[in-house]
Protein backbone atom coordinates (compact mmCIF):
# COMPACT_ATOMS: atom_id res chain seq x y z
CA UNK A 1 0.00 0.00 0.00
CA UNK A 2 1.87 3.08 -1.06
CA UNK A 3 -0.29 5.33 1.28
CA UNK A 4 1.88 3.61 3.70
CA UNK A 5 5.08 5.51 2.98
CA UNK A 6 3.30 8.70 3.85
CA UNK A 7 1.69 7.82 6.99
CA UNK A 8 2.64 8.43 10.20
CA UNK A 9 1.68 5.10 11.75
CA UNK A 10 -0.39 2.59 9.64
CA UNK A 11 -3.62 0.74 11.49
CA UNK A 12 -1.55 -2.85 11.18
CA UNK A 13 1.16 -0.71 13.15
CA UNK A 14 -1.38 0.41 15.55
CA UNK A 15 -2.48 -3.06 16.28
CA UNK A 16 0.96 -4.53 16.78
CA UNK A 17 2.03 -1.48 19.62
CA UNK A 18 -1.43 -1.70 21.38
CA UNK A 19 -0.99 -6.23 21.21
CA UNK A 20 2.79 -5.69 22.34
CA UNK A 21 1.72 -3.34 25.54
CA UNK A 22 -0.70 -5.96 25.89
CA UNK A 23 1.71 -8.71 25.96
CA UNK A 24 3.91 -6.60 28.69
CA UNK A 25 0.70 -6.14 30.58
CA UNK A 26 -0.10 -10.10 30.48
CA UNK A 27 3.66 -10.91 31.93
CA UNK A 28 3.14 -8.14 34.75
CA UNK A 29 -0.31 -10.27 35.49
CA UNK A 30 1.65 -13.29 35.54
CA UNK A 31 4.16 -11.80 38.11
CA UNK A 32 1.82 -11.49 40.84
CA UNK A 33 1.44 -13.60 43.43
CA UNK A 34 -2.37 -15.05 42.68
CA UNK A 35 -3.41 -13.79 46.03
CA UNK A 36 -1.67 -10.27 45.94
CA UNK A 37 -3.47 -10.03 42.52
CA UNK A 38 -6.83 -9.63 43.95
CA UNK A 39 -6.11 -7.78 47.19
CA UNK A 40 -2.98 -5.92 47.21
CA UNK A 41 -3.22 -2.02 47.35
CA UNK A 42 -1.30 0.83 47.55
CA UNK A 43 -3.08 4.21 48.63
CA UNK A 44 -6.38 2.60 48.46
CA UNK A 45 -6.36 2.09 44.98
CA UNK A 46 -7.63 -0.59 43.01
CA UNK A 47 -6.50 -3.91 43.31
CA UNK A 48 -4.56 -4.87 40.03
CA UNK A 49 -7.22 -7.97 39.19
CA UNK A 50 -9.54 -5.06 39.27
CA UNK A 51 -7.69 -2.65 36.98
CA UNK A 52 -7.45 -6.13 34.45
CA UNK A 53 -10.97 -6.42 34.93
CA UNK A 54 -11.28 -2.88 33.67
CA UNK A 55 -8.83 -3.17 30.60
CA UNK A 56 -10.60 -6.09 29.80
CA UNK A 57 -14.22 -4.56 29.54
CA UNK A 58 -12.41 -1.85 26.91
CA UNK A 59 -10.05 -3.81 24.83
CA UNK A 60 -13.04 -6.18 22.65
CA UNK A 61 -16.07 -3.85 22.78
CA UNK A 62 -13.52 -1.13 22.11
CA UNK A 63 -12.26 -2.90 18.74
CA UNK A 64 -15.66 -3.67 18.02
CA UNK A 65 -16.49 -0.22 18.29
CA UNK A 66 -13.88 1.18 16.51
CA UNK A 67 -14.68 -1.27 13.72
CA UNK A 68 -18.03 -0.75 13.53
CA UNK A 69 -18.96 2.49 15.38
CA UNK A 70 -21.56 0.40 17.44
CA UNK A 71 -20.70 0.94 20.81
CA UNK A 72 -21.71 -1.25 23.99
CA UNK A 73 -22.27 0.35 27.45
CA UNK A 74 -19.33 0.10 29.31
CA UNK A 75 -20.12 -2.26 31.61
CA UNK A 76 -16.77 -3.04 34.55
CA UNK A 77 -18.75 -5.94 35.97
CA UNK A 78 -17.49 -8.91 33.71
CA UNK A 79 -17.13 -12.07 35.41
CA UNK A 80 -13.50 -13.18 34.59
CA UNK A 81 -13.13 -15.53 37.93
CA UNK A 82 -11.19 -15.66 40.79
CA UNK A 83 -7.74 -17.34 40.03
CA UNK A 84 -5.02 -16.10 37.58
CA UNK A 85 -5.59 -18.43 34.97
CA UNK A 86 -9.16 -17.25 34.81
CA UNK A 87 -7.90 -14.04 34.28
CA UNK A 88 -5.12 -15.04 31.70
CA UNK A 89 -7.82 -16.81 30.19
CA UNK A 90 -10.09 -13.89 29.32
CA UNK A 91 -6.97 -11.91 28.80
CA UNK A 92 -6.10 -14.16 26.04
CA UNK A 93 -9.69 -14.62 23.99
CA UNK A 94 -9.44 -10.68 23.90
CA UNK A 95 -6.10 -10.76 22.38
CA UNK A 96 -7.76 -12.63 19.43
CA UNK A 97 -11.10 -10.84 19.33
CA UNK A 98 -9.13 -7.44 19.03
CA UNK A 99 -7.46 -9.11 15.85
CA UNK A 100 -10.73 -10.27 15.01
CA UNK A 101 -12.35 -6.49 14.70
CA UNK A 102 -9.17 -4.84 13.53
CA UNK A 103 -8.85 -5.43 9.96
CA UNK A 104 -12.64 -4.37 9.65
CA UNK A 105 -11.50 -0.95 10.96
CA UNK A 106 -12.15 1.76 8.12
CA UNK A 107 -9.42 3.87 7.06
CA UNK A 108 -11.16 6.84 7.65
CA UNK A 109 -12.89 5.75 11.22
CA UNK A 110 -9.58 6.83 12.34
CA UNK A 111 -10.10 11.09 11.87
CA UNK A 112 -14.11 10.51 12.31
CA UNK A 113 -15.37 12.01 15.68
CA UNK A 114 -16.76 9.10 17.55
CA UNK A 115 -18.82 8.76 20.77
CA UNK A 116 -17.19 6.10 22.67
CA UNK A 117 -19.23 3.60 24.35
CA UNK A 118 -22.57 6.24 23.74
CA UNK A 119 -20.40 8.64 26.61
CA UNK A 120 -16.83 9.67 25.07
CA UNK A 121 -16.42 12.23 22.59
CA UNK A 122 -13.24 12.02 21.00
CA UNK A 123 -11.60 11.46 17.04
CA UNK A 124 -10.79 7.63 16.55
CA UNK A 125 -7.28 7.56 16.60
CA UNK A 126 -7.59 9.74 20.23
CA UNK A 127 -10.44 6.61 21.74
CA UNK A 128 -7.93 4.10 20.75
CA UNK A 129 -4.61 6.24 22.23
CA UNK A 130 -6.11 6.66 25.06
CA UNK A 131 -7.48 2.98 25.57
CA UNK A 132 -3.96 1.81 25.64
CA UNK A 133 -2.21 5.25 27.14
CA UNK A 134 -5.27 4.12 30.32
CA UNK A 135 -3.60 0.51 30.06
CA UNK A 136 0.30 1.46 30.14
CA UNK A 137 -1.20 3.94 33.45
CA UNK A 138 -2.59 1.24 35.42
CA UNK A 139 0.11 -0.88 34.43
CA UNK A 140 2.28 1.46 35.63
CA UNK A 141 0.93 1.33 39.26
CA UNK A 142 0.76 -2.31 39.22
CA UNK A 143 4.59 -1.88 38.92
CA UNK A 144 4.66 -0.38 41.83
CA UNK A 145 2.71 -2.35 43.38
CA UNK A 146 5.10 -5.36 42.06
CA UNK A 147 8.32 -3.51 43.41
CA UNK A 148 6.56 -2.35 46.85
CA UNK A 149 5.85 -6.48 47.22
CA UNK A 150 9.75 -6.52 46.63
CA UNK A 151 9.22 -8.69 43.22
CA UNK A 152 10.95 -7.13 40.11
CA UNK A 153 8.61 -6.41 37.09
CA UNK A 154 9.01 -7.28 33.44
CA UNK A 155 11.24 -4.84 31.26
CA UNK A 156 8.69 -2.14 30.06
CA UNK A 157 10.89 -2.05 27.08
CA UNK A 158 10.20 -5.69 26.37
CA UNK A 159 7.08 -6.36 24.17
CA UNK B 1 -3.68 18.47 2.99
CA UNK B 2 -5.74 16.00 1.80
CA UNK B 3 -3.65 13.22 2.61
CA UNK B 4 -4.43 13.92 6.83
CA UNK B 5 -8.16 11.94 5.47
CA UNK B 6 -6.49 8.78 4.72
CA UNK B 7 -3.63 8.83 8.15
CA UNK B 8 -4.58 7.38 11.26
CA UNK B 9 -3.02 10.54 12.79
CA UNK B 10 -1.04 13.08 11.64
CA UNK B 11 2.44 15.00 13.21
CA UNK B 12 0.27 17.74 14.54
CA UNK B 13 -2.08 15.49 16.34
CA UNK B 14 1.10 13.40 17.57
CA UNK B 15 2.63 16.52 18.47
CA UNK B 16 -0.68 17.89 20.22
CA UNK B 17 -1.11 14.41 22.09
CA UNK B 18 2.67 14.11 23.70
CA UNK B 19 1.98 17.79 24.81
CA UNK B 20 -1.46 16.98 26.43
CA UNK B 21 0.26 14.56 28.43
CA UNK B 22 3.25 16.77 28.87
CA UNK B 23 0.99 19.11 30.80
CA UNK B 24 -1.14 16.63 33.04
CA UNK B 25 3.04 15.40 33.84
CA UNK B 26 3.04 19.06 34.89
CA UNK B 27 -0.14 18.82 36.99
CA UNK B 28 1.70 15.88 38.56
CA UNK B 29 4.92 17.54 39.60
CA UNK B 30 2.93 20.09 40.94
CA UNK B 31 0.86 18.04 42.80
CA UNK B 32 3.66 16.72 44.79
CA UNK B 33 5.16 18.67 48.19
CA UNK B 34 8.48 19.87 47.88
CA UNK B 35 10.50 17.60 49.74
CA UNK B 36 8.36 14.38 48.18
CA UNK B 37 9.32 15.25 45.02
CA UNK B 38 12.85 14.63 45.30
CA UNK B 39 13.00 11.89 48.26
CA UNK B 40 9.92 10.14 48.24
CA UNK B 41 9.81 6.36 46.90
CA UNK B 42 8.08 3.44 46.96
CA UNK B 43 9.74 -0.21 46.26
CA UNK B 44 13.45 1.36 45.99
CA UNK B 45 12.46 3.05 42.95
CA UNK B 46 13.44 6.59 41.87
CA UNK B 47 11.61 9.40 43.62
CA UNK B 48 9.86 11.44 40.97
CA UNK B 49 12.48 14.26 40.39
CA UNK B 50 14.81 11.89 39.30
CA UNK B 51 12.19 10.23 36.63
CA UNK B 52 11.34 13.86 35.53
CA UNK B 53 15.24 14.05 34.85
CA UNK B 54 14.45 11.16 32.55
CA UNK B 55 12.37 12.06 31.04
CA UNK B 56 13.34 15.99 30.34
CA UNK B 57 16.63 14.05 28.93
CA UNK B 58 14.78 12.49 26.59
CA UNK B 59 12.12 15.06 25.35
CA UNK B 60 13.93 17.82 23.34
CA UNK B 61 17.30 15.61 22.37
CA UNK B 62 14.25 13.54 21.30
CA UNK B 63 12.16 15.82 19.51
CA UNK B 64 15.44 16.96 17.53
CA UNK B 65 16.41 13.50 17.03
CA UNK B 66 13.23 13.12 14.94
CA UNK B 67 13.73 16.72 13.22
CA UNK B 68 17.44 15.96 12.59
CA UNK B 69 18.35 12.74 12.39
CA UNK B 70 20.99 13.82 14.92
CA UNK B 71 21.38 12.35 18.07
CA UNK B 72 23.06 13.09 21.29
CA UNK B 73 24.38 10.98 23.76
CA UNK B 74 21.82 10.27 26.05
CA UNK B 75 22.63 11.85 29.56
CA UNK B 76 19.95 11.58 32.52
CA UNK B 77 22.36 13.80 34.42
CA UNK B 78 20.55 17.30 33.45
CA UNK B 79 20.93 20.01 35.79
CA UNK B 80 17.90 20.49 37.00
CA UNK B 81 18.11 22.53 39.97
CA UNK B 82 17.00 21.73 43.55
CA UNK B 83 13.29 22.86 43.58
CA UNK B 84 9.92 21.88 42.48
CA UNK B 85 10.24 25.48 40.78
CA UNK B 86 13.33 25.15 38.81
CA UNK B 87 11.85 21.61 37.38
CA UNK B 88 8.86 23.28 36.42
CA UNK B 89 10.83 26.20 34.43
CA UNK B 90 12.92 23.12 32.29
CA UNK B 91 9.83 21.48 32.14
CA UNK B 92 8.08 24.62 30.50
CA UNK B 93 11.67 25.50 28.67
CA UNK B 94 11.38 21.63 27.04
CA UNK B 95 7.73 22.24 25.95
CA UNK B 96 8.52 25.02 23.71
CA UNK B 97 11.61 23.61 22.31
CA UNK B 98 9.39 20.13 21.14
CA UNK B 99 7.30 22.81 19.53
CA UNK B 100 10.39 24.16 17.67
CA UNK B 101 11.57 21.18 16.50
CA UNK B 102 8.66 19.82 15.75
CA UNK B 103 7.44 21.40 12.53
CA UNK B 104 10.95 20.34 10.94
CA UNK B 105 10.26 16.63 11.09
CA UNK B 106 10.44 14.87 7.81
CA UNK B 107 6.91 13.34 6.65
CA UNK B 108 8.86 9.95 6.24
CA UNK B 109 10.57 10.14 9.09
CA UNK B 110 7.70 8.42 11.27
CA UNK B 111 8.57 5.14 8.65
CA UNK B 112 12.67 4.94 8.51
CA UNK B 113 14.51 3.37 11.06
CA UNK B 114 16.31 5.18 13.36
CA UNK B 115 19.24 4.81 15.81
CA UNK B 116 17.64 6.77 18.31
CA UNK B 117 20.75 8.28 20.97
CA UNK B 118 22.56 6.22 18.88
CA UNK B 119 21.41 3.11 21.48
CA UNK B 120 18.18 2.25 20.13
CA UNK B 121 17.07 0.91 17.04
CA UNK B 122 13.36 1.31 16.00
CA UNK B 123 11.35 2.80 13.44
CA UNK B 124 10.67 6.57 13.90
CA UNK B 125 6.88 6.36 15.08
CA UNK B 126 7.90 3.70 17.51
CA UNK B 127 11.04 5.56 18.93
CA UNK B 128 8.26 8.74 19.71
CA UNK B 129 5.74 6.54 20.91
CA UNK B 130 7.96 5.10 23.57
CA UNK B 131 8.52 8.55 24.66
CA UNK B 132 5.20 9.50 25.59
CA UNK B 133 4.93 6.04 26.61
CA UNK B 134 7.94 6.13 29.15
CA UNK B 135 6.29 9.08 29.93
CA UNK B 136 2.88 7.33 30.68
CA UNK B 137 4.51 4.57 32.67
CA UNK B 138 6.64 6.82 34.99
CA UNK B 139 3.62 9.10 35.80
CA UNK B 140 1.35 6.00 36.63
CA UNK B 141 4.04 5.44 39.42
CA UNK B 142 4.05 9.17 40.64
CA UNK B 143 0.32 8.79 40.88
CA UNK B 144 0.78 5.17 43.31
CA UNK B 145 3.19 7.43 45.30
CA UNK B 146 0.82 10.23 45.16
CA UNK B 147 -2.19 7.97 46.60
CA UNK B 148 0.24 6.51 49.06
CA UNK B 149 1.09 9.97 50.52
CA UNK B 150 -2.84 10.51 50.89
CA UNK B 151 -2.85 12.94 47.97
CA UNK B 152 -5.48 12.79 45.09
CA UNK B 153 -3.74 13.36 41.49
CA UNK B 154 -4.92 15.15 39.27
CA UNK B 155 -7.61 13.05 36.52
CA UNK B 156 -6.13 10.64 33.96
CA UNK B 157 -8.33 11.94 31.22
CA UNK B 158 -8.51 15.93 31.55
CA UNK B 159 -5.09 16.73 29.22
Amino acid sequence: MTQNSIMTVSPEQFLAHWQGHRALTRRVIEAFPEDKLFSYSIGGMRPFAVMVKELIAIAVPGAKGLATDIWEEFDENVDLGNSKAEILYHWDQATEDINYWWSQIPMERFQEDLVAFGLYKNRGYCTLLYFIDNEIHHRGQAYAYLRSLGIEPPSFWER
